[in-house]
This record gives C-alpha cells, structure tokens and sequence, in this order.
C-alpha cells in the first residue's frame, strides 16, 4: 500500500505523453517493463523512468513475482483525484446557483 | 469559450504547488490579477505567467469587464478530467470483477 500521493505530483506524473499512454495500457491490464517497452521508440531505461515516475507519485506499483514484475495501476490515486476535482465542482455549482438567485431576484421573478 | 483542452496540458498546468493554489482561491470566487498578486511572494509578471498557463490549457479563462479583468474557473475543464478518470475506474473495475470471479471459480464457491 502506497502512501497518499499529493495531488501535485500525481499531477506532474501525469503531465506527459508518453507516460498518459502507459497509463491507457495499463488500464487494459498489467503489464511488464518488457511487455511496456516493445510499444515506445526509446530504450527500455527510458521507459522505466517514466515507470518510476508513475510509481512515486502512486499512480502505479510493480509487485515482485516469482518471473515477473508486472507494473498495475493503483486505483487509490483516481479517487484522490476524483475526491479533489470534486470539491472544485461543487464549489462551483454552488456559486452559480447563488448567481442564479440573485439575477432572478433582480428580474423579480423570484417567488 | 475555450477550445476542449488535451487532457495532458491540463495535467501539465495543475502540475504546480502555486497553480493548484490559484485554483484553490478561484473556486472560492473569480478575482484579478493583483488580488491573486497578493498571496504570493513573487512578483504581478510571474502570476501573470502562472495564469497564462492556465488559461492556455483551459482551466481558467479572463472576461474583459469595465475597470477589471477577472479570472474564473472553466468548470468544463473538470469535467474533461472527470471523464478521463472515470474510463479508467470502469476498466480497472471491470478488470477486478472478473478476477474476482475467477478466484470464485477456482475455489468452487462459484455457484
């Protein structure tokens, strides 16, 4: 289990091309650094950075198997995001709902 | 009204402690650039350049009013973000029914 990740470095983690695209693949399945690698024209260290990346800011983790060492999305950090984008919506609405009021006020077609 | 934003400069703007705090404020309420200058030990031109990135990647926009300029919260650009995460959650959900169904079976609880 990974720590909270703050918001901003899931953001900065996201902030990239290459590594939004690892992110779609992943959330097809998980995959190895090897399996990653073969989609992207760059070496296999470049993409593991992007990896590391992903991990620190708790987008991704990779589990040690015995073969393997699939890379998988972390579910926890879309509810972060989810729960932040949220409280900015609601904000939002509710000062437009406020505008709404007022302007009906000012028609005189509020009740 | 802002063009649909790529999702990736989106991430790229709100990849900034002062940026994501700019966001914060304005999801209180709209306010101008030197309100926004207040909060912070930098100078009007470096917020001004904070704001540009905003604004480049759709998260705010700034009306041309009488005497000020305010800045305010594009709610579209949370909704593009809303979107993007919920196409994962729905895969990585989907994902984990099926395995969970797949332990079910392998266990013989599966009716």
């Amino acid at each position: 289990m990974v720590a909270t990740p703050a918001i901003v470095n899931v953001f900065s983690a996201l902030a990239d091309e290459t590594r939004l695209d690892i992110v779609t693949r992943l959330a097809e399945g998980d995959a190895t650094l090897s399996e990653l690698a073969e989609h992207y024209d760059m070496s296999i260290q470049a993409v593991s950075k992007h990896l590391s990346v992903l991990e620190d800011a708790g987008v991704v983790s990779r589990r040690r198997e015995a073969q393997r060492r699939p890379v998988r999305l972390e579910a926890e950090v879309f509810d972060l995001m989810t729960k932040w984008i949220e409280r900015y919506r609601q904000n939002a609405e509710a000062r437009y709902q406020r505008l709404d009021q007022l302007l009906a006020q000012l028609d005189g077609t509020d009740p």
